[in-house]
């Protein structure tokens, strides 16, 4: 089939109605698992459109799809994922076409409609993948840069194999959660004298609570043990991407993280948004040629991305706030493309060694933040440390999480007339078990 | 059903053969995945027996077991796993019955016999459990002490953190592989000049690449987001253990470590032993009340074991290294119950902040040194970081691996006549990519 230029944009709008500012534009895309709340169990994948949900479970029992599609009735995305991307690009394709405003087949069928598509307030979302393994770098200079000023000052912010490779640590896979689950504020050790570790440690509910604003990306096709995977091929192993919050009890962090990293501070919960958003939607967002940060000294050869300048995504990131009994305050706004080490560097680095990558593993950004005060993606450098208040609704301060405080990261790539959106990735802080 | 001491005596012996030595008496009962060579596919749950494997998925089918015994026909064990101690101590008993000297069903029945029991000769051994997470503790204060001291000099050798918390880290489940799987040795960053880490790193294959002697347990019964496990019911969350080596390359952890923990280091592969011993046949080889160490300072309340004494299991374990052309040699002899903070206190510290707890998640006690230079738990000690030659057969000598080496990890319970083992935890590195 071949389309004249018209006919092409012409594709660009579907039948389905799409409010301005809509996370999902037929641009869009996103994958997602969900179930209705009158069958809840029943989990299968969906695409959002508008306030809608496309049924692909539906949509592939009808045969529209020219592969075989029965992993779409599955109850999570992991099948799809490691399809790879000719499955991928033919399934986008598909959805595409059938949603698009000129084309008959669904647009036309009330009765297919009524089956295939499900108003989005009916339904319930889940974790898109059974997250395998769960990995988080720390891969934004800005941040790291930050958090070695307060902890080692000034002249030795960085340690010295930052800039050498992307540094990540293995996290907690079964903690992670789709937005909406309520977050348990968490117990556990706390350094008895804050100045002197040597009195060492009392047991009680964090004091620090914190966010960390993140992307994550979910791997697709696997990687045998002892392989890696090339840089140059690295894209194709990305299946998609969502946002994330890596909640984080600083003081717990503090006494234990030496010498192996970041353990139960981090392990009781990291929130991730429902819906995947694709590599093919992100493309129109690229980072232009034009866009810093250079990679300087250069990467080993293994780490080199000959595209490092269009390598990363312009996503517009947003932390929102909202206290107990009070409305949202964006409290940080940042952008993807802070990160100093990209998706690909990440996912090369992590299989250099020979481990096996699988799909559904999810592989975080670290908390990204910007040069600017304000685009910090935690409220340990928003506070600075807790040497600041940030400014709520209702004239209230935060400095860390209260109970109660819901917080809700926003992202969406800027399109001309659209937006790619993420939705929701929401937790609400509940208090510490007594 | 009640037995009088001479028949609870006698049934503890069984009909099939057990060769002296053997690891698989009647009082171990270790599970395990199998397949036979004939069909390697069909996976299910065995028992290992003398020189056999008792099939359960057969037993399960022939209607033998008091509850609903389908799990056993799993290509996993996670489903017995989570299926918690009540049916755990109503498996052993059957099984133990079923193949007690003086239980005719399967002694006297040679067709039976024919489908259940299948030499070891002939089967193929699999990962017992799909992991879902893998975490590693560093619970030996011998070995910490000893890397401590390499790191930071004698007087700052144990972080002030220590004493107070069994200090772990996540791992990585991907690449956890079962005895017999060949490791491919890593390629990496390195630092360039050993002394400065300003002068960055090169990419090459690791030059010191170790092992790890550790012992692994495997949950039971999960727990939910949010919720904590209580010392006092640890082991019921406990099935059972295996031996485990944590490969682990020296120079990429030494460059790559800070601050977030071992990534790369580690996370290209972990051997296990394929038979999951449980706590109940360990039960007799609990260490005595008279038995070190004591716990100085007292841990917090949540982390007391009241039992602390007899909390750990006296498991005799050997390191044998294989060179290519060679036989092994014993390169270290040490025990499980060198180990300061218990399998409860790892479980339980593990959970305090509301991380949930899966049947199948694997817990590795981490490097297990005792006091004497023979009983260290890596080759980082045994060679002393390098500057000790480690003898091997053949007049050879080792500091790190070589390529074509082959590491057996071996453990046993000394019993009154008989051993309670584990089988091999063997794997054979071969050499880097180019």
């Amino acid at each position: 089939m071949s389309h004249s230029p018209s006919k092409k944009a012409k594709a660009e709008t579907t039948f389905v109605d799409v409010p301005t500012h809509s996370d999902f534009p037929i641009q869009n895309l996103p994958y997602g698992i969900f179930s209705t709340r009158e069958d809840p169990e029943n989990k299968r994948v969906g695409v959002a459109i508008g306030n809608q949900v496309l049924d692909l479970a539906v949509i592939a029992a009808e045969g529209h799809f020219s592969f075989d599609a029965s992993f779409f009735a599955d109850s999570s995305l992991n099948s799809f994922m490691g399809a790879g991307k000719t499955t991928w690009d033919a399934a986008r394709a598909t959805i595409k076409r059938l949603l698009s405003a000129d084309e008959p087949t669904l647009r036309d069928d009330p009765e297919l409609q009524s089956r295939a598509l499900i108003n989005q307030s009916e339904v319930l979302m889940h974790l898109p993948a059974k997250v395998g393994d769960y990995t988080d770098f720390y891969s934004s200079r800005e941040h790291a840069t930050n958090v070695g000023i307060m902890f080692r000052g000034k002249d030795n912010a960085l340690q010295p194999n930052w800039l050498h490779l992307p540094v990540g640590y293995h996290g907690r896979a079964s903690t992670v959660v789709v937005s909406g689950t309520d977050i348990r504020r968490p117990r556990g050790q706390l350094q008895a004298d804050k100045a002197d570790p040597s009195k060492g440690s009392i047991f009680a509910p964090s004091r620090l609570l914190d966010i960390e604003l993140e992307v994550g990306f979910f791997v697709g096709p696997a990687t045998k043990m002892g392989d890696s995977i090339d840089i140059d091929v690295a894209e194709n192993h990305i299946f998609g991407v969502v946002l994330m919050n890596d909640w984080s009890a600083r003081d717990i962090q503090k006494w234990e993280y030496v010498p192996l990293g970041p353990f139960g501070a981090k392990n009781f919960g990291t929130t991730i948004s429902p819906w995947v958003v694709t590599l093919a939607a992100l493309e129109p967002f690229r980072t232009e040629p034009s866009f810093g940060p250079v990679q300087n000294p250069e990467p080993l050869p293994y780490l080199l991305d000959s595209n490092y300048a269009k390598g990363t995504y312009d996503i517009h990131l947003e932390v929102d706030l909202k206290p107990e009994n009070g409305d949202y305050t964006a409290i940080s706004k940042s952008n993807y493309k802070y990160m100093y080490w990209n998706m690909k560097q990440q996912l090369v680095h992590h299989s250099i060694t020979g481990c096996s990558m699988n799909p559904g593993d999810l592989l975080g950004s670290g908390t990204i933040s910007g040069v600017a005060e304000d685009s910090f993606g935690s409220m340990l450098e928003l506070s600075w440390q807790g040497t600041k208040e940030i400014p709520i609704a209702n004239g209230e301060t935060r400095k860390f999480l209260k109970d109660g405080d819901t917080i809700n990261i926003r992202g969406f790539c800027q399109g001309n007339g659209y937006r790619i959106g993420f939705g929701d990735c929401a937790g609400k802080i509940l208090p510490a078990h007594v």
